[in-house]
């Protein structure tokens, strides 16, 4: 049986899920595919260091070129993460003519477009599943499967970390700190946890969506963002009261020629598919002018789902390999036809506390009234305390509206304090 | 740009579909391949029959063989149902070194291996994406995305018919009748429903996705099955208290060299994704050694969904034309070395009815212990009236042995019936 060589970049969480991966089903994967898909070399930083898993001392090497630069090898795998150097890695390695596939969200979300068409002018293939999604197929559905359809809306929870930190606040009650020192112990997240929870992860992957279903590119920095770090205990259970779920969402939506496209947490109807969502599960609800809604729902991170995507592809190039077919990159879309609008407008939900005296929530349906914000539902939560939480869903309104009624609102001394603004998805 | 000439059999609700989004999504489709997707002829039974859809009157034709001969077709794309004459029509395209699209469960489950064969020794594609899901990317999931991970479980809801009934039933209180005649006038249930409700339609989908993820062929006849015919109101009451809904599922599992495979409706819990799937969607949740747990949920029937997968899987054959590659046939599995054991041992839901004296739940629990048979609950609905319902969640047993205890319990005089026994699986 032909080997097919394989240059692995890093041996950390998803690394070894790869290599367990081509262990555990030799078997199979040879039946799929007809070849031997065979580790030739893999990059460590320190060749030295002791690890769980057992792989022979000859196969490591501390430096990427003895990889990058050997002819024998077919296909590179890079599972470093971060952008430098991984960027030029990849960059290299499809310049000399071999395959790559990686699972870096970062890379693919700042440089995907340009890496892409060096892929083309080389001949080769550049796959990224893994990117976004862990083993959940997201960028196959969108490339392949959907290929037919014209996308009209993508939803996602794709941030097991915030996932399940919002998940253990509205089952067990904990404020966020608690739930993200749990979710660190759990693994779930990182030391330092601020791309997760400050949705700079989100915007990535989100960033890597829109290329990958509406061939245009938005750099991940000018993806309006919000994290999580403020929601609070009071937010969820009023939400829930009100049959809404708190998600951390990324969404794109085109309508026409408006294009909006935001990171935020957002009230989403319990009885949406992606209220279930829970956990360090992740999910993309896509609607598409011919399949309607589809969801696809899965691990979004984790060694052996994450190395699942990452294999995954590798099979996919190595049945094309020796072929004149090439997948090719991702349709090229034309942003100068969209109206990139960002934010948009939606509907809000609102936590004003106020001073419980007559007369309050009269004052500020007025100043709502007069910005042209009409109020889908008011809630005044409790009573005979001298500070209650009023809480209010908006019809759809523009955010810079609402803030400039807000800020009137604000500016009156019965109004203790904004406490929360968050959007309203009514999937 | 380069036609790709397509040979379409069938103008019903699927071809309506695909003619639609041929029609409105040409100019993205046509940058996808760089081709243009050009309906050559078309089948119908009656070309002067009025219709719904502005097709030109000379793209008819009432003879099949005027398309499956004609040299310039390279694709045909067969919509019609029914195995015959589709099984032949398909045969001879492929014979005739046409590629070959279809949305046609009972052929691809009765004669798949053969047509599959049959196209690779002819250098040609068969896909049939929308056999099973209709718009739900199962087929590619399973061959290309999921091609890293040995297959455990598939539990899946693939009848969007039987999934609205039973939802009415559990959310509007209806019997099966009403409810399926409520399915009949929203246009979910056939005039005659017998193959979706008595689980025939589902057993066929269930053999595709075996002989897909696993590589052997279970005839859909040899498929142990039972309908929704005999769910009643009370079943879904007492199943919800217990928190539990009532799903038709179709189920493939390998443990070891065991492999189970059936179709039946089943108590799942209610927390569980599948258990929010509701009305006519459709979901697949899967198992896989490397991904974990996996589900995909959409539109599992209807014109554009059904016609969303044709038109994919006619993009993804355009793509490999001209090229020397093959996406080829899915892995052939080794039937010889599975332990094929069909229903295997479940937990099962029983409602009993009972005579209410003291007594009686001690001698049917005595005559479950006899058999070997533990109880995981059991609850007395009603009291006060002569005749109360006895609910019984039972541990995992053989369904031989379960019949045996339920011979010699409904043998005793207090026992007025054996009122309903369903599988329960704890996903």
């Amino acid at each position: 049986m032909k080997d097919i060589h394989i240059g692995l970049l890093g041996l950390g969480n998803i690394g070894k899920g790869v290599y367990r991966i081509l262990e555990t089903n030799e078997n199979p994967i040879q039946n799929h595919i007809g070849a031997n898909l065979k580790i030739q070399k893999i990059l460590v930083r320190d060749i030295h260091k002791s690890r769980d898993i057992d792989v022979a001392q000859e196969l490591l090497t501390e430096d990427a070129y003895e990889i990058i630069n050997d002819p024998k090898i077919d296909m590179i795998v890079e599972v470093l993460g971060g952008i430098h150097p991984p960027y030029e890695y990849i960059k290299e390695s499809l310049q000399n003519k071999k395959h790559v596939v990686t699972a870096n969200k970062a890379v693919i979300a700042t440089h995907g477009e340009e890496l892409l068409k060096i892929a083309k002018e080389n001949g080769v293939e550049l796959r990224y599943e893994a990117s976004v999604g862990g083993g959940i197929p997201i960028i196959n559905t969108l490339t392949q499967s959907l290929s037919a359809n014209q996308i009209d809306e993508m939803v996602g929870i794709i941030n097991g970390t915030t996932n399940y930190i919002l998940t253990q606040m509205a089952e067990s009650g904990m404020d966020f700190d608690d739930a993200l020192k749990l979710a660190q112990q759990k693994g779930y997240a990182e030391a330092d946890p601020t791309s997760d929870i400050e949705g700079e992860d989100v915007a990535f992957k989100l960033s890597i969506l829109i290329s990958t279903a509406f061939g245009i590119q938005i750099p991940p920095e000018n993806i309006p963002r919000a994290g999580i770090t403020k929601i609070s205990k009071q937010d969820i259970e009023y939400a829930s009261q009100l049959g809404y779920k708190i998600k951390l969402l990324a969404v794109a939506k085109k309508q026409d020629n408006d294009f909006e496209f935001h990171v935020h947490p957002t009230l989403i109807p319990t009885h949406h598919p992606l209220a279930s969502v829970s956990n360090e599960f992740n999910a993309l609800f896509v609607r598409g002018n011919a399949v309607g809604e589809l969801m696809l729902y899965g691990k979004g991170a984790g060694s052996m789902p994450t190395g699942s995507a990452v294999v995954g592809d590798m099979i996919e190039i190595s049945k094309i390999m020796g072929t004149n077919y090439q997948c090719g990159a991702p349709v090229v879309g034309d942003k100068s036809t969209l109206n990139l609008i960002g934010e948009g407008s939606s509907q809000y939900y609102l936590h004003i506390q106020v001073i419980d005296k007559p007369g309050v929530l009269g004052r500020i349906a007025t100043t709502f009234g007069k910005y042209g914000i009409s109020l889908e539902s008011v809630v005044q939560r409790t009573r005979g305390e001298a500070s209650v939480p009023l809480v209010f869903i908006t019809h759809e309104v523009d955010r810079s509206r609402l803030n400039q009624a807000l800020e009137e609102i604000q500016s009156d001394e019965m109004i203790q304090g904004i406490k929360s603004i968050l959007r309203v998805e009514n999937l």
